[in-house]
C-alpha cells in the first residue's frame, strides 16, 4: 500500500474492474478526426509553431488573435512545460491554487521553480490569500474549470487575477482546457499583455492519447521564445496529428453541446449519489472530477481497488491530502454500480 | 544579414531554389508506414514508455534488452532532452565534441548544465583531449555517426570512451539517430551500465515530421525516471504515429540498404564536386552532411541564398565557425546543379 501511485491502475480497468481514475473521456472522438487518414501521405518537418491551417482555424474561434500567437503543442503538458520553462529563471516562485493538477508541482520542481501555494474554499480561490502571496511570485497559473475539483472561479475574481498580474507585469499563465465543459455558464478567458492561455483537443474532442494541444499569448516575444525552446526539444509537434485536430475544429459546435449534456448528466448522478452516501463534496461545475472528502483515504483507495475492484486516486497527488479523486468519464450505469462498492465499504468499516 | 538563422529558410525551398539546409530526407517513407490508418480508430492514452507491440519490435533489433528498456518519444529531439534534464544537476559539465547537432548546446544550457567541448581532428575525437576533460563532466553525449560532419568515431576511440565513463560511472549519452546510413562499416553501438542510446525513425525510414524517436538503455531506474518526468512532460507520444513507427519495424531490411546506396551516390557525387572545387572538407562516411571550410562563411551563406537561390547552414550553428553545413538531401541532379552555382559564386568572388 505504500507505493500507492497512478501508474498502478494502467491497464487494470475492464474485467470486472470500474476506472474513476484516469481523467479521461470515454465518449469517441468525432468521426471527421479521423476523415484525413485514407490518403495521408506526408512525412516532412512541419513548422515548429504548427501547421499554418490549424493555427489559423485556432485564430478564427479566438477573438483578437491570429496564427502568429498560436503554438501546437504535443498536448497541453508540453505546453505548460514550454511556458514554465520560458518564463522566469531558477528559485522563482510559480503561484499555483490548491487543490492542482497533478503535474503543476513537478514541472514547476522539474523546472528549478518554486511552488506557491494559495488557498482555496470550496475550490474558489481565496483571494486575500492570493493578493498577500502574488508579489512574491513571478509568474501565477490558474486552472479554471480544475481539475481535480471540478470547480470553475468567480469572474470577479479572475478579473482581480488579471489586473494584479498586469500591475505587477508578470505573466498569468492560464489552463483552461476544461474550458469547454462547463455546465454553469460560458468560459471566462483570462486575457491581457502576459497572460499565456493553454488548451488541448483532449478533453473537448476525445483525443487524449493523440496529444495535440496548443497555447497562445499576446506577448509575441514570449512566442518566439518558445518557438526556438521547442525547436530544440521536440521541434513541430506530429504533422498527422496535426491534419486530425484541424478536422476536429471543423466539427460542428453541436457535438461539443451534446458532450457536455452527458457530462452533466453523469455529474448529476455522482454528485447526488455521493450527497446521499453524506459525503462531504463540491459540486462540480466543469471538467469531469469530484473530489469527496474521505476518512483514510490511502485505505479508501487501496481497498477499493483490491477489495472492491474500483480506481480511484489519491487526493494527496493533488495536493488535497484528506480527499479522493473520482473521474466521472464513465457511463451512469458504471457511476451508479461504482457508487453502490462505495457504499458498501463505507458500512463496512 | 545580420540576424543570418535557420528559419529564414523555412518554406522557401521550391520555386527554383535549391535547399542543402534541413537535414531531413526527401525520399519517402516506406508505403507500410500508412497501411494502418485507414481503419484508424483508437484515442485513449497509452503507456507513457510507449505501445507494447512497438517497444517489443524494437526489443528484438537490439540484442540484451527488452521492452522495459525502451521510451518511445517525440522525436529524438525529446529523447534528448529528457535524458539531459534526467542526469546530473544544473551547472553540471556535459561533454560534447566539436562540430555538434546545432541542439546540444541549446538543450543543455535549457537545462542549466554547462556544455565542456572536445576537440576532433578531420571529425574523430581527439581522445587525448577527451581524456583530459572526460573528468570534469558529469555526462558525455557521443553522436556517431555525427551532423554536422558525416564523419564517424573509430570503433578503437568508441570502446575508449566506453571504458572511461563506466570507470567513471558517467553516463554516456550516444546519439546514434544516423546509425543505419554508414557507408563505411556497420555501426557500433556504444553499450555498458550507464549507456542511454538514442534513435529515430526520422532518418532511417524518412518520418520526420511524424516526430517519431526513442531512447534504451540497461539502467532501468534512470529509464524510470525519465518515464516519470514524460508522464509529465507529454505524457505518451501520439499513438497513432507509434502505430506508424510499429509498421516500419516490419519493413524488409532492403528498404534500408537501398536507402544506404542512394545516400552513398549523393555522397559521391557531392564529395567529388566540392573537392574539384578546390574545398577542405572530409569525406562524410554516413548521415548526409558535408561541412566544407568557406572564407567568409556569412557572407557565402546570404549570398548563396540571396544571389544563387541556394541554401546551406552557417557551420557556426554547429560549433564550426570557419565551415558552412550542406545536407544533400537532394536527387543527383540538384546537387549537380547546386555545385555549379557555388562554383559561380567561388569564381566570382
Amino acid at each position: 500500500m505504500r507505493n500507492l501511485s497512478p501508474s498502478m491502475f494502467i491497464g487494470v480497468a475492464g474485467k470486472g474492474v470500474l476506472s474513476f481514475g484516469s481523467g479521461q473521456p470515454d465518449l469517441p472522438p468525432p468521426t471527421e478526426v479521423y476523415s484525413c487518414l485514407a490518403n495521408y501521405k506526408a512525412f516532412k518537418y512541419g513548422l515548429i509553431a504548427g501547421e499554418t491551417n490549424l493555427r489559423e482555424a485556432l485564430a478564427k474561434e479566438y477573438r483578437g488573435y491570429t496564427k502568429d500567437n498560436f503554438i501546437i503543442t504535443n498536448g497541453a503538458s508540453e505546453a505548460l512545460d514550454l511556458v514554465i520553462r520560458a518564463v522566469g529563471k531558477p528559485n522563482d516562485n510559480v503561484l499555483l491554487h490548491t487543490p492542482y493538477y497533478y503535474s503543476y508541482r513537478p514541472l514547476v520542481e522539474m523546472n528549478y521553480r518554486k511552488p506557491l501555494f494559495v488557498r482555496t474554499y470550496k475550490g474558489k480561490i481565496d483571494i486575500d490569500d492570493f493578493e498577500e502571496n502574488v508579489h512574491k511570485a513571478k509568474a501565477v497559473l490558474i486552472n479554471s474549470p480544475s481539475n481535480p475539483t471540478g470547480r470553475i472561479q468567480e469572474i470577479k475574481t479572475l478579473k482581480i487575477i488579471e489586473k494584479m498580474t498586469d500591475d505587477l507585469n508578470i505573466p498569468l499563465i492560464s489552463d483552461e482546457v476544461y474550458k469547454d465543459l462547463i455546465y454553469e455558464r460560458e468560459n471566462y478567458m483570462l486575457s491581457g499583455r502576459h497572460v499565456i492561455t493553454i488548451n488541448s483537443f483532449s478533453k473537448t474532442f476525445s483525443m487524449c492519447g493523440l496529444r495535440i494541444g496548443y497555447l497562445f499569448s499576446n506577448d509575441k516575444s514570449l512566442v518566439q521564445k518558445i518557438i526556438d525552446m521547442k525547436s530544440h526539444t521536440s521541434m513541430n509537434t506530429s504533422i498527422i496529428t496535426q491534419e486530425m485536430a484541424y478536422r476536429a475544429t471543423k466539427v460542428p459546435r453541436s457535438f461539443v453541446k451534446s458532450q457536455v449534456r452527458i457530462w452533466k448528466e453523469r455529474r448529476n448522478i455522482i454528485y447526488r449519489g455521493m450527497t446521499e452516501l453524506g459525503l462531504d463534496l463540491w459540486k462540480p461545475e466543469g471538467a469531469f472530477y469530484v473530489l469527496p472528502k474521505i476518512k483514510k483515504p490511502r485505505n479508501f483507495v487501496w481497498d477499493m481497488f483490491k477489495k472492491h475492484k474500483v480506481i480511484t486516486y489519491l487526493g494527496e497527488w493533488f495536493g488535497a491530502p484528506e480527499r479522493v479523486r473520482f473521474s466521472y468519464a464513465l457511463d451512469t450505469d458504471k457511476i451508479e454500480e461504482g457508487l453502490k462498492r462505495v457504499k458498501k465499504y463505507l458500512e463496512k468499516r
